[in-house]
């Protein structure tokens, strides 16, 4: 992995592709899929995201601040679709499917080697959790997997249906 | 343009693509170009978006708390960037790049026509304004074009980069 500049973060999410969202509670960590995030401004890079306390990751979202948004390529997809449909609660979800971890710089949640891309990020305004769920992240941390090139992200349009990345305009 | 169900409204945003927000000001309606939006609850729909204090419409949006998020297919992809470079302060943008309006039914700012989909909007909370220029909005009402089929949409990488849907998955 290597280091990306934070002010190109936004470049990443700003598309709106299907992330990974991992977290470390008590030692153990977890990955959701997550289509709710949004950037919010641009550096040092700072991130909306909707973690839906049905989730077993709002949690450790919540009692530890952490968690790293990994970036999946397309080849990923259907892995993305497993840990989307399943539960950290009673699986070892990174196991399951062969997802494989990477520690991370400034926080105890881990990276997904697999991902393009990984941000570290902590949780720094909590007051529409309670009502929304939704957490305010600042990037600590980017870095991107110089192996992966032109990777093309995925969009979920609901009920397993995604679409992947076509052409690119310059306007 | 035709009733859809608020209940589907998720699968049209939660892709992430770039939008047009229209609000109207004193009787004086604006639009300008947006990509930072997120679903947060899927019925009644709810978005986050952030809307800088740097464009025009920020002053519209937090006195009527009403807005229209229209979605524009690939073909408005040129008029889309072109409202996104410049100011309802001192255009009329719509006429300036040929949009045609229609009458909301809900709310004061207008539905963009030449959109495939139109979601009348307003602020329901406020409390991330100051700081983030983070507005909630409800989604009252939901339009869509039926003589555009299966629109592709864009998604902004930066820089005048943006990416067209490519293929869909059903996984």
């Amino acid at each position: 992995m290597r280091d990306l500049a934070l002010s190109k973060v936004y470049q990443l999410l700003e598309p709106g592709p299907v992330v990974l969202l991992t977290t470390a509670h008590s030692g153990r960590p977890n990955v959701m899929t997550m289509s709710w995030h949004m950037m919010i401004e641009f550096e040092p890079p700072q991130v909306a995201c909707v973690v839906s306390n049905a989730n077993y990751s709002f949690a450790a979202l919540r009692a530890t601040g952490e968690c790293v948004i990994g970036l999946p390529a397309r080849k990923l997809a259907t892995k993305v679709v497993k840990v989307g449909n399943s539960s950290g609660r009673d699986l070892d979800k990174f196991a399951a499917f062969g997802l494989t971890t990477m520690p991370a710089t400034r926080i105890k949640p881990p990276l997904i080697a697999d991902c393009f891309a990984n941000l570290e990020c902590t949780v720094t305004n909590r007051r529409l959790v309670n009502q929304y769920k939704l957490f305010i992240l600042e990037v600590l941390k980017a870095w991107t997997d110089p192996a992966q090139k032109n990777p093309k992200t995925i969009h979920h349009h609901g009920y397993g249906k995604f679409v992947v990345d076509g052409k690119t305009l310059r306007l």
